[in-house]
Order: C-alpha cells, then sequence, then structure tokens
C-alpha cells in the first residue's frame, strides 16, 4: 500500500467493513469465543448472536429468519442452490442468463458436461444494454421446459437490473425453480424477497460494508436441497460447519444498517454518478447500459482508443482504485463476457473501466477523477501519436 | 454470559482468538480491505496477506505452499477431500474409522447411499481404548480394496491418536488414496505432512487459537479432486469464492505461534491432565483411552452413576465450562458414537464428560476443579440417595 490515501471506486468488488459492524463483531473474537454447538453459556451466547443476526438479514429483506441459511460466501450460496436443487432430481434442465457471475455459470456448466447425471443447460440472451431479452425467456421456458432457473437481479459489471419477479412468475407457472443471484443489487437497491416471488435467493456481506466469510443462501420452504457440506448438521442440515459467529454477526449488522442508510446511500451516489456520466459523455465515453435501469451506484464505460487495463495503471498512479472488469477470478483477466453477450465489439470490450461508487465517496473525488482522466487521456494519446 | 470469569475447559471444541493472531487480523477488516482479486494496491495487499498465510501455514507441517488449499473451515475441507476425490472414479468404495468426525463420515455414508454412483463405505473397528485395530486395517485393506481410505489422526472426544503413517503405507500399496484429518491433533502434537505420508490432510484455525472462517486441505501434488465450489476459480481452481482474508491472516499467524509454542505447550498440558487423572482415578472415575497415546490436553472421564449432562450443568455453576462429549453437532446431543463403537456400555457412555486443556488453563485452576467436582458429586449423590 501507497501511503498516500487512494480514492476507492471499486465498491462492486467488495467494501471497507463499517466501523459500527466491526464493533459489533469484536466480542466474538476472544470474549465470547465459544463454539455455537457448546452447550455451555460460553456456546449459547454464540447460538444466540447467529440467531439475532438471522433476524436481521431476514428482516432486511422481509423474509421470516428460518429461510436463511448461512453460508461463508457468495460463491457456496450459490453453488448450493445451482447443485443442491439438481441433487434430488434425476434429469435437470437449467436455464441461467448468459451474463450471470461465474459462481453461476461455472457450477451449472460442470453439471451439464458431467456424465453422472442427464443434464442440460440453456443460456438466456442480453440486449446490447445488457438486458435479459423476455422474449427470449418465453421462448426457453416453453421449449427447453426447465426445472431450475437461475437470473441474476443485478449485475456486477454494468450494474443492470433484470426483471426477476417477471421471470420467477413465469418460471414457476412452468413448475420450474427460480434463483435469483441478489449479491451485487443487495444493498444498492430495495430488495424483497416476497415480492421477487424466487424459491431462492444469494446475499452477500462483504458488498455492504459486512465481512468477508459471511453469506446467506434465502430459501422458499417447500425447496429441497442437497447439501454441499455434510457433517454436524448446522443450518438445518442444509450447511454443516462451525459457524464464523463473528462474520455471521457482522453480516447481520451490516444488513441492518443497509435498510437504514438505502435511501440516503442511493440519493448519494445517484448525484456523483449522474455527475460524473456527464462529464465522461463530454469526454466521448460510451457507458455500457445506459439505456436500462442500473444500480445507483455502477459506472461502466469505454474511451474508445483507450485500453482499460492501461487507463486503470494510470488512474490507480494519480490515486484512483477503479476495476477493469469484474473482481470476481483470480485468472488472468480475460476479456469480460457480460460484455461479449451484449454484442460489444473486441475492440471497443478491451477499452472498459468501471466505476463503483460507495457511501464514503464525495463529489470532490468525483472532479478530481475527471481531471485525472482529462489528463490521463491527453498523456496516453501524446505517447501513442509519438509511437505513431 | 455471566459476570463471573468461567473457568474454560473446552479447547477441543474451539479456542478464544490469541492477541497476537487478532493484532495480524485487523488491518485487514478496514484499511487493507481489497478483494485479493482486484488489480489494483488494495487488491494485491489482500494477495500478498494470502500467500503470507499459505507459507505459515506450509511451513508449520513442513509441506509446501503450494499444497495448501484454504477453506472456510474443517467440515468443508473434509468434504471436499471426500466428495472431491469421489468426483473423478467411476466406482469408489470408501474405508473410514467408525470413530471420524460426522463431516468424515456423513459425507461417506451419503456418497454409499447414493444412486448416482456406484459407492461403498467399509468402517474400520476399534478397541477399547479407542484405538483403530491394525489386524482390521489389514483385513479390510485386503478384502475391501478401498481407493478411499480417511483416517483421523485424534480422535476429538477421547484425544486417541491414530497409526496413520502405518495405515498411509498399507493403503497406498493397494493404490489408495488416503487422507487424515489432523484437526484436533494440529497444535497439541507435531504434525508433520511427508512424515504421515498421506495425498490429504485436513487443518482447522478455530481450534488452534485462529478465527474461525478458515482452514486447509493439504495436498500432495498428485492428487485431483472435482471442486465443490465452482466460479472465479480461486485456490487453484479447487475453491472458488473471494477470500476471506483476515480469517486466513489469522489462520496463518495461529499456525506460526502454534509451531513456536508447542512445545512449552504440551510440557504444561501434560503437567495438569497428569495431576488431573491421578485425582479422578481416586474418585473412582473411568478414563477413555487411558492405554492409548493420547492428545496431552484431553480427559474424557466417567464418574459411574453420575450422568454426564448434569455434571457439565452443575459442573458450570460452580464456574467451569467442560463438555459432555463433542461440540460438533447442532442437533439434540445423543449418544456418543466414539464410545459406542468403543464398546463402552450405554449406561457408562451417559456418564462421559470431557476436559480439554488449553494454554491459558492452571494447575489451581485444576485444583478448583476438582474440589467443585467433589462437592458436586457429594450433593449429586445426597440428592440421588434422598429419592430413592
Amino acid at each position: 500500500m501507497n501511503k498516500i490515501e487512494k480514492v476507492y471506486f471499486d465498491h462492486n468488488a467488495t467494501t471497507r467493513v463499517d466501523d459500527e459492524v466491526l464493533e459489533a463483531m469484536m466480542p466474538y473474537f476472544q470474549n465470547k469465543f465459544g463454539n455455537p454447538s457448546s452447550g455451555h453459556n460460553l456456546g449459547i451466547a454464540g447460538r444466540q448472536a447467529i440467531n439475532h443476526a438471522r433476524e436481521q438479514v431476514a428482516d432486511s429483506i422481509e423474509a421470516q429468519p428460518s429461510q436463511v441459511v448461512f453460508t461463508s460466501g457468495g460463491s457456496e450460496a450459490n453453488n448450493l442452490f445451482i447443485q443442491g436443487a439438481t441433487g434430488h432430481l434425476k434429469s435437470t434442465r437449467i436455464i441461467v442468463s448468459a451474463i450471470e457471475h461465474p459462481c453461476v455459470l461455472r457450477p451449472a456448466k460442470e453439471l451439464a458436461q458431467s456424465t453422472n447425471k442427464e443434464c442440460g443447460l440453456r443460456q438466456l440472451i442480453v440486449d446490447r444494454s445488457g438486458r435479459i431479452i423476455m422474449s427470449d425467456v418465453d421462448k426457453a421456458l416453453s421449449e427447453y421446459r426447465p426445472n431450475i432457473v437461475s437470473v441474476m437481479l443485478a449485475n456486477n459489471e454494468t450494474g443492470v437490473i433484470q426483471e426477476v419477479a417477471n421471470i420467477a412468475e413465469k418460471s414457476r407457472k412452468l413448475g420450474a425453480l427460480i434463483h435469483t443471484d441478489a449479491i451485487q443489487a443487495f444493498g444498492k437497491i430495495p430488495v424483497n424477497f416476497p415480492s421477487l416471488n424466487v424459491h431462492a435467493m444469494t446475499l452477500s456481506s462483504h458488498k455492504i460494508y459486512g465481512p468477508k466469510g459471511a453469506a446467506a443462501l434465502i430459501i422458499d420452504k417447500e425447496l429441497v436441497l442437497r447439501p454441499q457440506i455434510f457433517g454436524g448438521g448446522h443450518e438445518g442440515g442444509l450447511r454443516s460447519g462451525t459457524e464464523n459467529v463473528p462474520a455471521i454477526v457482522g453480516f447481520g449488522k451490516a444488513c441492518e444498517l443497509s435498510k437504514l442508510r438505502m435511501e440516503r446511500t442511493t440519493i448519494h451516489v445517484t448525484r456523483l454518478r449522474t455527475h460524473l456520466e456527464k462529464r465522461l459523455i463530454e469526454m466521448g465515453a460510451i457507458i455500457f447500459g445506459m439505456n436500462a435501469t442500473r444500480l445507483p451506484n455502477t459506472c461502466y464505460f469505454a474511451l474508445p482508443d483507450i485500453e482499460g487495463e492501461t487507463l486503470v495503471i494510470h488512474l490507480e498512479r494519480a490515486g484512483f482504485l477503479i476495476a477493469s472488469g469484474a473482481a470476481c477470478s483470480s485468472a488472468a483477466p480475460g476479456k469480460s463476457h457480460v460484455l461479449d453477450a451484449m454484442g460489444v465489439e473486441p475492440i471497443l470490450a478491451r477499452c472498459a473501466v468501471r466505476l463503483s461508487l460507495g457511501n464514503s465517496n464525495t463529489l470532490e473525488q468525483i472532479n478530481e477523477f475527471i481531471s485525472a482522466l482529462t489528463c490521463t487521456v491527453k498523456e496516453l494519446k501524446r505517447i501513442s501519436s509519438v509511437m505513431i
């Protein structure tokens, strides 16, 4: 880490743990460190803390505490749904959108390639704005007759919000199980489990100023899942293993705070992004998903002829932490499967960078960013013209 | 929690996070909170912290950092081996000991009951002291011809240490994959990955004064596992999901400290336990696994006619936190499958209680415990004689 404080514009990748969240977690490392399965008071204190967090998580999405299954992270929760829902089916026909996170896409592909099960996969296509095309949903449902459907609520790269409730209604009519990965949407727009009408929904802690190491799969009571981790029978038998009490406590607190702060944060980041995008457009930027309903904090854009990776490195030197794509893969940064699905030309996709704003960002930071970007672009163009 | 400080004698269930461990973790919640998959400096700081922890874990067991696969906990790591190793096999014959933790036993049973795969399970029997019977190992290996074997290094209830290196040699000769759950042994006795000669080994953080939420499967390079969580390809593709950086950092530090303190701790807890067991025997207690080589900190005993659950409750009132069995299950406390496998009569098994000592315990606490136990037993016998 450099000594100069950087401006963090990468909140869709992860967030700083909130002071109040960390404060809530701290007692569970040392004073109340018990194993929640222990019968003595130190164990009971851990058990009660988990129960309280379960209420906080449920309350933030208007679900019941009994519907919350804690996992170690969003990837685990998404895999628990995709692999767990197929666990009790003889043959599986899965539909997911082409722009899902790898932790939905890859288990689905893995199942489809597996020789152990009869399993097929159909991907929903999106338009140039990154919206799932509803006529393709109708076509896929009627022709493919899936028994499992998974569609994300908002995309992590573009921020584009999908018509999940609508897709859920159509899926239920066919008797398919419907799941939504709400990780990126949660904390940024109101997320209501009953209204979405899905059988299962994934939430994660570290995208909403909670700690890494906690997430949840919210499940409809009629849903039967095969667990992925067998053992002591924790989480109603759906997820064995000693609970990560401090992380779960932090997740609960982060949900509570998120609900309280939602409106103010939305107004704040919308204001910043509106200003940012106005200036970006003036600079000739193309904003991906511009015409779609998007999360208020996400700005995914390209300045034609300026490579995204290069821009990210130069802007970091100038003090700004942004992303050239999704920080979801530990593999070498490849091309974005999201932009690919949107039909963005590879030459433009290589120029993509993402700013994702959070509650600590300010208008001043946006202005400083625009200045730095202007200088950087001028410099890069100068270098490139010299090289030609 | 009561206001009176209790004496904690339940270190096999979980441990308090060490001050130095917590100190190492703290920067990663707020200052260095980046997603280790992010390309900017905040991400790189997280990546470097994980790499350092990987070295600390590897160093503590004389493995290579590249052999460490981080998971969210021991149950996940054990499931990753059991289910992951079978993932690439057409038909599976698994051998486990009858006294394994549920997170080994249950996935093995689940696979054996699954209709998707041809899979069988054979359990190794133990003697009255809780030792796996080596003649049964020979018989099982030659007759059952397993391709997967899993035997714990030390049992969580009795502390009895098993002949893993010997079983590994025999298993390898037959071409079987051999795994050991070293969770309870790790940090209490020296654990050396190369010497044990296994293909895979499970370690956990929260049993060695590290935080909950981190564990590792140590793997031989020739071992091919099917991942359980698919997604961004973290941990060499074996375990996707944003890494729980603070917990992994804490786990690494706990491994380092454990190695440094091992000898002193062993001498200390051995002294306490020797004193404790001498007094317990004088009181007429039966100590399970007494004749076997055991972990130095574990004392699992029964006072005939005094029910374990009752004793635990009374001793908690007197200020001592002990266990009536293993804190590994969230289900209602049932009978111990370990004592059952040892051939302990149910009437005696109901009297079992476990003290598991840690580095903060003192001789004075042991003496106070013996006094409290003596009073409690006297009181319980008085009540019972009045009732008769």
